[in-house]
């Protein structure tokens, strides 16, 4: 395998940040990166590709296509990546040519829930159990040991609850195996967590690490609905959380902005932090930073993989961040007559059911806390 | 005069928006625009137009190239510019064709400094003594009447103390004459104010307004330098120079955000309030709200020409804003450590001396006044 590409110092304004995925978090990066003075070049396969709009330079192409990959990594300084489901092949081929961050392997390990899973337990976090899944046989196997309910997810390509089947019992086996495709798959064990809290924590090239307030995160039909920053939660757990989001990155030698998802579960008295997911990107549950916090998660990641030190993560104010999902954005008046609110709307074409159009903070009074 | 256009109802996301010009108040514009979900379309002559970098479309041309003109106002739903030096032959022509706003005729008055006096002084709004200067002989006569200084500027075109000549007696008419390319001009005198301060001043399609607390601005070689919100003034003051920015907007049946330029004057233990300047656009005084308050200028202002309610102008912290002048927004990485502060690039191309590059905000704790 040919060596990655490192940068050798910090890129100046007018250099050009190269961006996989043309979506909102591309969007919203873009923007973070115009903001600093860069200049974007965004590389997405044909679709509604939101983050078009805002970009100075954009590629519609798949990401097998050779001929526009190497005009694209010709054209860019540095390279990232706006979701974990970029090809790995494609990840390699750009990674030997122009810096890539976060680095193919810190993907590798993200895109894949085994692989990811596997890291974890080595690393000591805690995790729900889980078992491999290979076949029918495998997945009625382990089933068999189900208590209080589990959930089949695809190893790789799952968000938003795609890719994803409950099961209550070794009965929704079969029914199970089908909704995932028959895909290579862990089936994890439901723990009663009494809270959903997210970290988001950025590293940059130095090793430095920096994280915002741990955040509560409410979901609805798989898909996050409301983040609350900060969480309401004790502070020594605040602090665990985040040492836990900070061990992850170091681990992974990552460089960038990782969201890490997590479960508290009340055990004895005390309560436990169980990992539930990492996310090799900006992250959901860290748009509140955009108008709550001084430096923002698109500016932090843009920070790091242009090699510059990494900015104030201090709230300015407490903040509830609402997704506005399916046709929920298409109250704009609505959104725009509340005080202390900022809208936020994706320029989408489409307004599907499931697909997140915008989001809308509120601004709260800064507490303490 | 053909009759101009007016918006039948609010634009909803992904319509186009018109932005004449293409320097940093066009660039975030633009940026604010994509954070409600439109896209932008960037006209502006050849040369560094910034705001290129994060429009969705752009053209590059004269203001006086109708085939450019025409292809533009056909793509757009509505039309802005971020500088008050647009043609006003530009302007009737696309406002004829599609909504334009801030209008052509507060346009007219606000680019011609002599027009924005005789407004002002029509209005009842206290101002500096000043005269129409047409030539060197009403110069001559008028200088002669300098007590403590006096200030030659053109009518039209004057930005950053350019097209200005500073006059201490008569004797200097001559060469200030010169100065100001012997142009149409006002004397104006100078009258010994306490504070330079400005109020950013919003009104939508329907008459309401919104006003930012009152900033307190600092200018070096004429040059806006740094900009305090709020003001250290008088609650008072500061409430009669909001309710007098209002009342010149709603004057004017203004739409958008129209920057107020004022002088303090204590006058037998009162304070007056002049008005110095009228800016018919975003302001660079009210940059900091772009980090410290619920909504910033820019959005403001896209949200008046776009037909939709005004935003909450609250403040979120205090804020003191720093020009970055000509090579001092080169040393990024100074700006990048600092705690509490955003820093903001434009993405110029070339540091010359005197212009502005980018800004960098320190947040403050936010005060009661």
């Amino acid at each position: 395998m040919s060596k990655t590409k490192v940068l050798e110092k910090p890129l100046r304004p007018r250099a050009t940040i190269g961006i996989l995925g043309g979506g909102q978090l591309g969007r919203m990066l873009a923007s973070a990166a115009a903001r600093l003075g860069f200049k974007t070049h965004i590389y997405s396969p044909k679709g509604d590709n939101p983050a078009f709009d805002v970009a100075t330079h954009v590629t519609e192409a798949t990401y097998e296509n050779e001929t526009a990959l190497t005009s694209f990594i010709n054209a860019v300084d540095v390279v990232t990546y706006e979701f974990e489901n970029v090809p790995s092949e494609t990840a390699q081929f750009l990674s030997v040519r122009k810096p890539l961050f976060p680095d193919p392997n810190a993907l590798a390990v993200t895109q894949d829930r085994l692989k990811e899973r596997i890291f974890l337990r080595d690393l000591g976090a805690e995790i729900s159990p889980f078992a491999a899944i290979d076949s029918i046989d495998a997945l009625k196997l382990e089933a068999g040991k189900i208590a209080g309910g589990a959930v089949l997810k695809t190893r790789r390509f799952g968000y938003d609850g795609k890719g994803q089947a409950k099961l209550a019992s070794a009965d929704d086996a079969d029914a199970a195996w089908d909704k995932v495709g028959r895909a290579r798959s862990i089936l994890e064990h439901f723990v009663p967590f009494t809270k959903e809290v997210s970290v988001i924590v950025c590293r940059d090239q130095v090793g430095h690490t920096r994280t915002y307030a741990v955040t509560e995160n409410l979901h609805e039909n798989h898909i996050l609905a409301v983040s609350r920053a900060p969480a309401d939660i004790d502070p020594q757990t605040a602090v665990s959380a985040r040492a836990l989001a900070v061990k992850i990155a170091d681990a992974l030698d990552y460089v960038g902005v990782l969201g890490v998802e997590m479960f508290l579960v009340e055990r004895n008295g005390d309560t436990e932090i169980l990992i539930n997911e990492l996310a090799p990107r900006v992250h959901n549950s860290g748009h509140w930073t955009l108008d709550a916090a001084v430096t923002d998660q698109f500016e932090q990641h843009i920070r790091a993989i242009t090699g510059h030190p990494l900015g104030d993560t201090h709230r300015i104010a407490d903040a509830e961040m609402h997704n506005l999902i399916g046709d929920a954005a298409e109250s704009v008046g609505r959104f725009l007559m509340e005080p202390r609110v900022k809208f936020h709307h994706y320029g989408k074409a489409e307004a599907r059911e499931g697909r997140k159009m915008g989001h809308a903070t509120r601004i709260l009074p800064l507490s303490k806390r």
